[in-house]
């Protein structure tokens, strides 16, 4: 099948690496940054385009874009891997939603569209029989999306508890281990590249909160907006506090929650035994649902990263191909 | 899709009471257990035949068998649910086979006929266009088999270990937590119900191989039989040396390890770290694989039970309709 990328940061780039190795079987037929691009429906070479990438900060031809990739048509499955934005997933919504239209696949590493509009989505890929994959949105490599509906189809959520933003994990994981302050360790986090230059976003809860809407409208069948979300974030959080927790065998995590039935959607820090699987360290990712029939499973990994969020993206390429490509 | 279930005990009873829940979309047309079976190809009622289970310990018409419900094809798929043989998964072995050459969809709970057999039979269900479906014989509710296969696609796996023995680390848990000696937490375990009145197979390690080699031949694409783990089991563990691994910060847990790489296929009693994911309490499985592209990833849940197990089955179950029964 046909790949074409929309999006060349770090995530595309690190889509392309992989469809370079001819073992998994998919053509880039085009690229698109925020600034170029480029197609070809014989196929283009991803080692090439890579090192232009690099070399000149451009993937294409200047002036060319996403669109021209789009009206071109060359491609069976696109990847939307451009950066989230916070106002509502625009322009990746539309973007997504007429390449649906065209009959095309669609898989996604950005939380903007499918936290803002995934039942509008689901429902045109439903009537155009085409896949639309969103793994890489929450939790990275953690398969979490994909675990849950076919590992544990057929079970009711009653309840979901997640650690689903890295940076703050980090930051809570040092100031416990090293006895930081907030803001040393979220000085380190910035230093080593965990947290950028402007953290409101996930030190506030705001991308934990977006997860969670993504978790709670695809898996648990709810229909909620990041304005449903009660949100606290990290930001206030002391070494006295996680003190206080230290000294009953516990720490505190910035924690996603959805209990469908309590309507209860929130992110707030909380106090955990350190024993509780959800306590994992550094930037890891973990989720936790209780259903009725399975009981509790919990799913840990990485939750960010190009190479993770590639992962995340190529199963879900995969699945469409061993799903609509032809069964085997 | 109508569904027959072959073995009636926990398990088989576990999956007729789901089926009997009408949102799942199922209809049971045949049931057999070790003495009697029954069948009707426009359906049977689950409810009545768990009473009459209950009641007289048959699920159906004695002198009827398996074989019976196999020659009246009333059915789309199989589930295998009688319990392990030890001795090479006969005789489930040659019914999931010839089930798989009549054309009919497979999903199993028994490790026997998968740890023996895997590659024949899914070559025959290739053959056939057929599903063969069998998350439930490793680690019970947690969807390992399918979070890897389906959320993992791509990648490569490394290594992989796991606590995929309940019972063993229920009674390693106790032995560290309230300094039992082995023969105390065997018999609190047999008293609990974890733990069989003949033991040997878990805590000598071999219920864990098994389910090893499932994992090995299933998804890290080797070809190994039980003769080929290296097993030891948990019998030997002492309380000096979990004290002594505790003096440490760790503990002992009975680990399955394969690294592909350095033909490395075994299971052992470990040191770990406590706050290492695999360190899991009571009778909890977790699954742990190192991958090129995710890093690692974790899974945690519940190992066994009827329930669990059932929940396993199900998710087959809605695999195999969702895939063959026509795309949504």
């Amino acid at each position: 099948m046909r790949v074409a990328i929309i999006g060349f940061g770090a995530v595309g780039q690190g889509v392309a690496a992989v469809l370079a190795d001819p073992v998994h079987g998919f053509t880039l037929t085009g690229v698109a940054d925020s600034r170029s691009a480029i197609m070809n429906g014989d196929g283009l070479n991803p080692e090439e385009i890579l090192a232009k990438k690099k070399e000149t900060g451009l993937c294409g031809i200047e002036g060319k874009s996403a669109a021209d990739i789009l009206a071109s048509g060359v491609f069976d499955i696109l990847v939307e891997a451009s950066p989230t934005n916070a106002n509502g997933g625009e322009p990746a919504t539309s973007l997504i939603r007429s390449t649906l239209r065209s009959g095309r696949h669609v898989v996604t590493s950005n939380k903007g569209p499918i936290a803002s509009a995934y039942h509008e989505l689901k429902a045109i890929a439903d009537e155009q029989k085409v896949g639309l994959g969103y793994e890489a949105t929450v939790a990275g490599a953690v398969p979490v999306i994909n675990g849950i509906r076919h590992g544990l189809a057929g079970n009711t959520i009653r309840s979901l508890y997640g650690i689903l933003n890295g940076t703050c994990n980090y930051i809570l994981t040092r100031m416990r281990d090293e006895g930081l302050t907030y803001q040393q360790a979220l000085q380190e986090a910035r230093d080593l590249g965990y947290a950028e230059a402007d953290p409101t976003y996930d030190v506030k809860g705001i991308d934990a909160a977006i997860k969670l809407v993504i978790l709670a409208n695809t898996l648990l069948g709810m229909n909620v907006t990041l304005s449903d979300v009660d949100i606290s974030g990290i930001d206030l959080v002391t070494v006295e506090a996680l003190n206080l927790a230290e000294d009953e065998g516990s720490t505190v995590r910035l924690i996603g929650e959805i209990i469908p039935e309590r309507k209860i959607i929130r992110v707030s820090p909380r106090v955990l035994a350190l024993d509780h699987p959800l306590v994992v360290d550094g930037t890891l990712n973990a989720i936790q649902v209780c259903t009725d029939m399975a009981g509790h499973v919990t799913f840990i990994g990485r939750g960010a990263g190009a190479q993770p969020t590639a992962s995340a993206i190529l199963a879900d390429l995969i699945s469409i191909r061993d799903y609509y490509g032809g069964r085997s």
